[in-house]
């Protein structure tokens, strides 16, 4: 798939019909992630994949809009390292630009998923840092949902000419 | 470009020579940014386009790793709205994943550009408010510079395993 088209035709999708993660499929997800640009090239990132059934049928009870795990293939949980000097303030961030390249890799490799916010709601971070056995120093940050789409949806054009300011606000 | 390959070669390009930025190239730009996801659908956002080479020059003045703007064909802010309802405390990662959106977009049509940081800190924020006219619900958060990269690099593969925790942390 051609990139701006990824850009421009991913959506949120949170009907899955349940598969498996391929593994390749997996690695590519966690590079794609990690090739984010960061703040000095801090890389202050962790990712937790989830795949367990089980597991992921605890989720919705701390964090109310992940239902959609139930037939998911993977959820993975990106974390930010607050003890990063070079990243710092900059971590959550880093984070969300590696959220959004696991996002679009997934729909370019004809899956699909949704990104459930996490950071700064303390009771969604500390369900996770239960759940998961999350380190103090450790912020998760986001946690997206990914899958085999049930259908193929139509992304909604966003382009809208009154947020853009030309020269000055 | 291959979607997968436009995330995984993508990388800052901070040396440019200097050609104008044709109009298409930075409505695809702005419209890869507001195809990103955002909390609750809530696109939070506004993007000041800045072309004006004298305006330009001075964003060094109060925003220090952005001398690359002397040869970048624009810069564009990315803002987030505080008092958007639906984004709320996400305004920060909804604009972070629209900065990202818009890099790979550039590079996927020949450009380049860097991630320069913006939000938190205060000095830049108020520097760009000055600047532009920034209003004061509206929170400076990246400035993306770019341009024709003056040189094609290879980028750096991140992929680090020992930052990927399966099943737990």
């Amino acid at each position: 798939m051609e990139a701006l088209v990824a850009i421009m035709t991913r959506k949120s999708v949170r009907e899955f019909g349940y598969k498996p993660m391929p593994d390749d499929a997996l690695k590519k997800l966690l590079a794609a992630g990690m090739q984010a640009p960061t703040a000095r090239n801090g890389q202050p990132w962790h990712f937790v994949v989830v795949s367990d059934r089980e597991m992921l049928l605890r989720i919705p009870e701390f964090s109310p809009y992940t239902k959609m795990v139930a037939e998911a293939s993977a959820g993975i949980l990106v974390c930010g390292d607050t003890q990063n000097e070079r990243s710092r303030e900059y971590v959550v961030q880093d984070c969300a630009a590696a959220t959004e390249n696991i996002l679009l890799a997934a729909h370019a490799m004809g899956m699909g998923g949704v990104w459930t916010g996490v950071y700064p709601d303390e009771k969604k971070m500390e369900g996770f840092r239960k759940l998961l056995g999350i380190p103090a120093h450790i912020a998760p940050v986001s946690f997206a949902v990914i899958g085999f789409p049930k259908a193929i949806g139509r992304a909604e054009m966003r382009y809208n000419g009154e947020r853009v300011h030309r020269g000055k606000w």
